[in-house]
Order: C-alpha cells, then sequence, then structure tokens
C-alpha cells in the first residue's frame, strides 16, 4: 500500500510536470497572439514545436503504462469516483488515446494541419474552394486514420468527438440537434414573420475602444471574474487561456462601430475564465484541476453570455454604466429598446455572427457535413454544393460564394473534425444547468436587477467547478439536473424570451 | 574531418536547444516583470525554476565535453577567431565553467539569493541594515566558495568579474577607475564651486504618460531600434531582453512629474536592443551570435543614452518634437536652458538617479567595497560605515540612513559580485569607441543635428555588433581603437562637455 501511495505520486507528478511544460506553452501562444512583434513568429514557432514535443514525450513515457498496470487493482482505485480513483482512471484514459497514435500519423496531422490552414486562409481570400479541396481531402483521410487507431463501436466519428466530449455518441449529438432543428426552425420563421424590427443602428454608433474596455472589464469583474488572477488583451480572434493556476486571462477585440462584438467577447471568455478560476487550485496538472470537456467550459461561456448577459434583468442593473460609458451612442435609448436591440434575430450567413437562436442550427449544418464526411457518405468534392444546400433549407438563405459559404471557417483545415457539435451542445448545457439554478437558487432575474452574481457563480462552483474531471459530461447533467440532456430547457428558454420580444 | 563537421553539428545544436529553452525562461521574466497578474508569482516561479534546470542541464551533458575533447585537435578550431574555431573555443569556456561548479553550490547559490533578496527587500524598507546581515555574510562565503571552485591566479574576485567580462581582472579595473577617480573628483569640485545653476525644475513640470512613451517610441525608432522586431512595454526596473532573434523588447518606466527618467531610460534600453538586433539572426544559440560582455553590452546603452542622447546636437534636432510632444511644460522653455537642465551635475545619494559625471563615483565605492569583501578585507559587520566613509570622501555626501545608503541596491542579495564594475567599464568603453567612430565618420554632431543616427548605427553593427562573442572585451577595444581600455577618453568628453555647460 505504502508502494502504491509512492507509484501514484510519481505518476502524479508526472502529470503536473507535462501540464507545467503545456502551461508555458500557452504563455508563447497567449504572447504570440497578443503581443509579439511581427517578426517573431518564425522563432516562436520553433519554440511552440519544442514544447509541443516535450509535453508529448513526459505524457507518453513507458513508465507511465507501468504505474498505471500496478495502481490498476490498488484499493486507492476502488472508487472510481474519489480523488485518487477519478485521477488513475483519467490518466489512464488519457494515456491509452496517446500511446494508440503513432508518432508518425501525429506528426502527419501536425504537418497537415499548418499547411492546410496557410492554403484555407488563401483559399479563403481567393474565394477558391478547388484550391482548398486537396488538403481539406487529405486531412479527412488522416482523420479517418486516426478514429481508425483510437477505435470506435457505431462510427469513427464517435473517435473524434470523444477527443472533446469524453463518452458522448454520433447518435446521441444527432437526437439532441434533431430534436432541437425541429423546434428550431418554426420559430426562427415566426419571428422573421413577426412585424416587430428591433432598433439595431444605435448598436452601431461610435463606441469608443477604451470605454468599451473599461465597461467590459467592469462586467466581467461584477459577474466574478478575478483580475487579480488575470487579465484582458487584445487580440484578432477572442480567446481565454489558462497560465497557471492563478494567472487567467482573457482576449477579445473591438469594433468602434459595434456594441456587441466587444462586450459580449468579453462576457463570453470571462465565462470560460471563472470556470478556470473555479478549478481547484491544489490540482493543477492532475485531471481533477481540468475542465471536464469542451462542451462543458462552452455552457460556462454561454452562460453568462447569453442566459445573463442578454436578459433584461441583467441590463436592469447594467445599463447605467453602460449609458454613462457611452453617454453620446446611449443617452437617448431607453433600456427596452437596447434591451430589444441587442437580442436581434436574423438568418445570416456567419456562424460567429449568429444570434442565440440561430447559431445552433449553423452547427446543425457543420456537423451534418463532417459526420457523413469522415463517414465517407459525403465526398469533399461535393461539400460547397451540400453547404449551399443545407443553408436554404435550414435558414432560408443561400451564400453568395464560398468565402462567406463553406470557407468561412478555420476548424475543418485545423484537423478539428467532432468539435462543431461542442458549440451546441454547449449551449444546450448551459440552458439545462440554468433551469436547475433557478429551481435551487429561487428568483435569478431578481438577483441580477440587483447585481447579484455570486449566488449562480457559487452554484457553478459547488456544482461544476470544483469537481475537475470527475465526472463525464453525461453523468455531470445527470447528477445536477436529474435528466440526461435534452434539447427542451434550451428551446423553452428561447420560446418565451423571444416570443415575448417579437410579440410572437 | 567529415566527422569532425558532424560532430561540430551536433555541438552547435546542443547549444542552440538550450538557448531556446533560455530564451522562453527569458518570456516568462519578461512577462511576469511587465504583465502577468499579481497571483501569477508562486506558479511561475516554479515554471522558472524548472526550464533554469532544463537549460543547466543541456549546458552541462558529459557528452558536449566528449565532443569538445574530439574538436580540440580538428583543422576545425585550428584558427581560434574562424567562425567554427571561435564557437568551439568559447563553447568550451563556458562548458568547463558550468561543470566546475558542483550543483549543490549552485542550488544553495539559488535558493539564498532568492531569500536573501526577499530579506533585504524588508530590511531596505526598515532601514536595519542588522536584519540583513546574516544573509549578506552567507552569500559572501558562497561567492568566495564559487570563486574557489571555478579557479582565480591573483584574486577570488577576478573569478567572479570574469563571469561578466570575460579575461579582465581586478586590478586591471582598479588601474582604470582609479585613474578615473584622480580626475573626476576635481572635476566635480569644480562643477560645485561653479555659479552656473541649470534650470531643472522645468524637468520636473506635467509630462503625460501618453506623450513620454509616444516621444520615447520615436526617438528610440529614430536611432534605429526596430518595433516590427520588438516593442516598448512598463515595468518596475527597467530592462531589455531578447526572446528570440527577432524579438527583442525594452521596458521602461514614467513618472509624470520628470522628463529625465522615463526618455533616457528609453534611449538607454533602445542601445541594449539596437546591440541585440545587431547580432547576427542565424548564429542565434551559438556563440558568435551572444554579446560580448556585460561591459560591452552597457556600452551600446550608454553611448545612445549618453554621447548621443544628452548631446546638443541631437537636441537640434530632437526639441522640436519634445516641444510638441509638451507643449505646456515646453513652449516657453530654449534649447540652451532645455539641455543644460537635462545635463545637471550635482553629487547625490543614489546611483540610479546618477548623472553622467558622478555616475562612476557610485560604481568606485561599489567596486572597492565587494572586492574588500571578497578579499576578505572587510566584514559584512564594518560595511555600512565603510560605505558611508567613502560617500563622504568620493562625493562629500553622508548617507542619512542605511535604506538611501549600504542598503539602496539589489545586486549583493541577489548574488551579483563582480557585476557593479561593468557600468563604469561601459561607460569607459563608449567614451573611447565614440572617439573613434568620431575619427573613422568625421563630424557625428553635425550628422544628430540632421537627424542623421544611422552612420554610427552602422559603424557599431561593422566593428561590434556582427561579431558577436568571437573577440574578448580587451581584444575588441585593441582591435577597434588600437589601444587598451583608458580612462582619457571619457575624462575628456566630461571636461570639455562640462567645461563649456558650467563655465569652468
Amino acid at each position: 500500500m505504502a508502494n502504491h501511495e509512492e507509484t501514484f505520486q510519481r505518476l502524479c507528478d508526472q502529470a503536473k510536470e507535462a501540464a507545467m511544460i503545456d502551461s508555458i506553452l500557452q504563455l508563447l501562444e497567449w504572447d504570440e497572439r497578443t503581443k509579439m512583434p511581427s517578426t517573431g513568429g518564425a522563432y516562436r514557432a520553433d519554440q511552440a514545436a519544442y514544447l509541443a514535443g516535450l509535453t508529448h514525450q513526459k505524457q507518453t513515457e513507458p513508465k507511465i503504462g507501468h504505474w498505471l498496470e500496478e495502481l490498476a487493482n490498488s484499493p486507492l482505485t476502488a472508487d472510481p469516483h474519489s480523488d485518487t480513483g477519478a485521477i488513475v482512471r483519467l490518466l489512464r484514459r488519457d494515456y491509452e488515446k496517446k500511446v494508440k497514435l503513432p508518432q508518425t500519423l501525429v506528426e502527419e496531422l501536425t504537418r497537415t494541419a499548418s499547411h492546410a490552414q496557410q492554403v484555407w486562409a488563401e483559399a479563403r481570400q481567393a474565394n477558391d474552394f478547388a484550391k482548398f479541396q486537396p488538403l481539406l481531402e487529405k486531412t479527412v483521410g488522416l482523420k479517418r486514420q486516426e478514429a481508425a487507431a483510437l477505435g470506435y463501436e457505431a462510427t469513427p466519428y464517435d473517435a473524434l468527438l470523444d477527443q472533446y466530449e469524453p463518452g458522448e455518441t454520433a447518435e446521441n449529438v444527432a437526437r439532441v440537434l434533431s430534436a432541437l432543428r425541429d423546434a428550431l426552425v418554426p420559430l426562427v420563421q415566426a419571428i422573421a414573420d413577426s412585424s416587430t424590427r428591433p432598433e439595431v443602428a444605435v448598436l452601431a454608433r461610435e463606441y469608443p475602444t477604451a470605454a468599451q474596455e473599461q465597461l467590459g472589464k467592469q462586467a466581467a469583474a461584477e459577474i466574478g471574474f478575478s483580475f487579480e488572477a488575470g487579465r484582458l488583451d487584445v487580440t484578432d480572434h477572442p480567446f481565454c487561456v489558462t497560465l497557471g493556476p492563478r494567472d487567467i486571462r482573457l482576449t477579445t477585440r473591438y469594433d468602434e462601430r459595434s456594441f456587441n462584438d466587444g462586450f459580449f467577447s468579453i462576457l463570453h471568455e470571462a465565462g470560460h475564465g471563472i470556470y478556470e478560476q473555479g478549478l481547484p487550485d491544489e490540482q493543477f496538472g492532475t485531471p481533477l484541476g481540468e475542465y471536464v470537456s469542451t462542451a462543458i467550459h462552452e455552457s460556462q461561456s454561454r452562460m453568462w453570455e447569453n442566459q445573463v448577459g442578454l436578459s433584461q434583468s441583467f441590463w436592469q442593473h447594467f445599463y447605467p454604466q453602460a449609458q454613462q460609458a457611452f453617454p453620446t451612442a446611449l443617452s437617448d435609448v431607453d433600456l427596452a429598446t437596447f434591451h430589444q436591440a441587442i437580442n436581434e434575430v436574423r438568418p445570416s450567413l456567419i456562424r460567429v455572427e449568429a444570434d442565440e437562436v440561430t447559431y445552433n442550427l449553423h452547427i446543425l449544418i457543420r456537423f451534418e457535413l463532417e459526420k457523413a464526411l469522415i463517414e465517407d457518405d459525403l465526398q469533399v468534392a461535393d461539400l460547397p454544393g451540400a453547404w449551399n444546400e443545407k443553408y436554404k433549407h435550414y435558414l432560408g438563405i443561400t451564400p453568395p460564394n464560398d468565402t462567406d459559404g463553406v470557407l468561412q471557417d478555420v476548424h475543418w483545415s485545423a484537423g478539428l473534425f467532432g468539435y462543431f457539435p461542442t458549440y451546441a451542445l454547449g449551449n444546450l448545457y448551459a440552458a439545462q444547468f440554468f433551469v436547475q439554478a433557478q429551481k435551487d437558487l429561487g428568483d435569478l432575474d431578481a438577483s441580477f436587477a440587483k447585481g447579484q452574481f455570486s449566488p449562480l457563480r457559487e452554484w457553478l462552483r459547488t456544482n461544476i467547478h470544483q469537481h475537475g474531471r470527475r465526472y463525464t459530461p453525461a453523468e455531470l447533467v445527470q447528477r445536477i439536473t436529474n435528466a440526461p440532456l435534452s434539447h427542451e430547457p434550451l428551446m423553452n428558454h428561447l420560446t418565451k424570451k423571444y416570443g415575448e420580444l417579437y410579440n410572437l
């Protein structure tokens, strides 16, 4: 037993060492995307590749396999949800996945992704899908190889999805997203047919960057992001990154002619940051200090952005601060007008600009297409046509070109197959958790209207953050809401809210 | 021969790998001192220690010793100043130094420095030298052990000095600094006796930070620092750091009630940065991509700060830009008044605030005291008294307390013995190089007055930067100026300049 404890300690130390190297790699990437001078890129790529290789090496050393074997029948791992049991179980899962992938395939995937992203950017610029097609074909082939190496039961897509959503399946995703689609399409249609037209022009008035930053930081701090353990910087494509247990960084971008872009990016990234700040510090580097899954992470950002940030009650509290920050733009705009404007629903071409209602249809389209590609039911050459057909079918619009159509997202060029559904799952989890939080805590709108966000934040800490990766997404949603993931909480939220806003 | 070339390549690759890890460590430190949120410190210390250990490991692997041995009698190393000869010679020097130090001593030095710096900061705050005394005694003892391990001929101080100034000796430093002192003390006295009083109050008017930053960046760019391959940030104690061959970062601090602090810090750090940007990119990580020595580095920063930045001709060109940046503070101040004010000479207590004339006396005091400590001619307990005596003797002033006296600098607590003289040597090298540059290039003042700084910068590139560490400081000054280091060029510069400014 003493021996097992020593082995367990070694296993944890090894995981923490790998996590430390990875945290340094995150600093390299944060710096590259926020501060690095333009000529620093070439050497930075070498530095990053070096640390990525070192991290991988620390995660796949054969001694880890021996330690895991030794601990397999130890009393330490008898309860899979105890601290020691969960840590060993999850490290085993990670280790087995990593060693299943041949080093040559990992390198080929990395090289192809790097090349494909460049070609994708050029093809997008030139509105020329044919240019990107060969590399996307190569990528799909490699991802199929990856799925085969990882292993799966029903479909190779499951193996890829499982990398972001442990235990999730294409079948289950299809089930909830189809149900969502069936309810969502009529709602989108009803909104389109409504005569209500939000005054969105007020959101395109002059919003000076400095005031946007100050207001965004105020909001992030109020909902509970600690700037003592974090910061906010400017970047091209907003993200949140963890550089250590007490160093979590948000990024955003500002458009002086758009209120929504900067403000809701900050709230969104702050939601991610609050989750990271809520993970147990002392477990940093072990699975108990890590987030559950990509979709659960997204549920945290989406809840603060949508359930909270787009609510009437949030703005009852916060609108005076916004008017003070932007007296020229907002002094003649009343709360109701402002709230209706930030909640405009309009089917659009671009996923990242989509509203709360239509967003999930963008995801559904991508899920159906990438699943078909991986299952060899769709050829890459036929992808642009299939894309446009689905946009017509689900959103009633047709992209005028591939740049604003099939070429708009970086994900496929980067080899991120199985990632898109996590955006929609995140929205579903957010809605389902939020309903439960309201059951547990009472009238949250009344809290928000008084500027009280700590009840919700502490509820998230207690129910989600503090557990790290102890539970799978499916276990977590069952534990918390006593039900499996469903489309209904989100649909109820959207139907009620937009029914009122659009007088349906 | 082919085999030797392969070995040489391995040796270089190993050096470049260590340099890459070190460059990542530099990013950790840059971030810590400019951006990191306050609670990030503990984990950052772990990250930095990890990379420092990894760098040391890569620099001391026994295979390096085998490679060096194999190359010792190779034709590749026949000429010690050829590329291959210089690289092997210098890597051998570095390797032999590193392996001479027992790992336990290195660790003890690191631990003690970390502890001593904390206690020093507290002792300084509390004006309580006795609190710091035991740790300084321990540090001196460890540095003596370090010197013994490294080996020396005349005095243990030489072994420490050699770490910053390869080949330099205490005897030679004493020779030039004593000569400097003998000429400097009467000049300081003559200035003190002069009835000329610069109007320094104008430099303490309102200088808004944003305008200081913009003007400082303009000046740094004009003298030749590339902001495409660098940036400028705010910190507590200004420094310049290299994060890669094309990523060199300057830092400064701003005081809204002082023109000099921010502006000359930026020029100073830009001088360091121009040196780093002038080293050959393709040699990054080998000795031919590294700076010669601490004093030669300081000569570059001091030349741009003092010989250029404090000259009348620089301000003939640049003063209109300064007046435009600070219309309220400077519109009623003429060029002569401004130039005299920025060049005020006044014996003072604090080294980092000292002017161009008295600065070297601060250094001389520290050199004499630290040499005596290492040679056991002075006990730590007697240090405060010795310090005050020397300030009285050389500068005519007595510190009112140890905080502004012997406790003012961080260096000794950090174990930096042998470092102080490089500040004065840097000033001497700067003056001696500058005289030669004027001989080679003609009237530099006429260039500066027209805003032309590239002739001097290219002269520095050609004569100093491009060679990396190929020559020792002594070889370099002999090659460039055809004479050994001397106090005379600096004294001539100071006597002429301040004779005019103070009507002596």
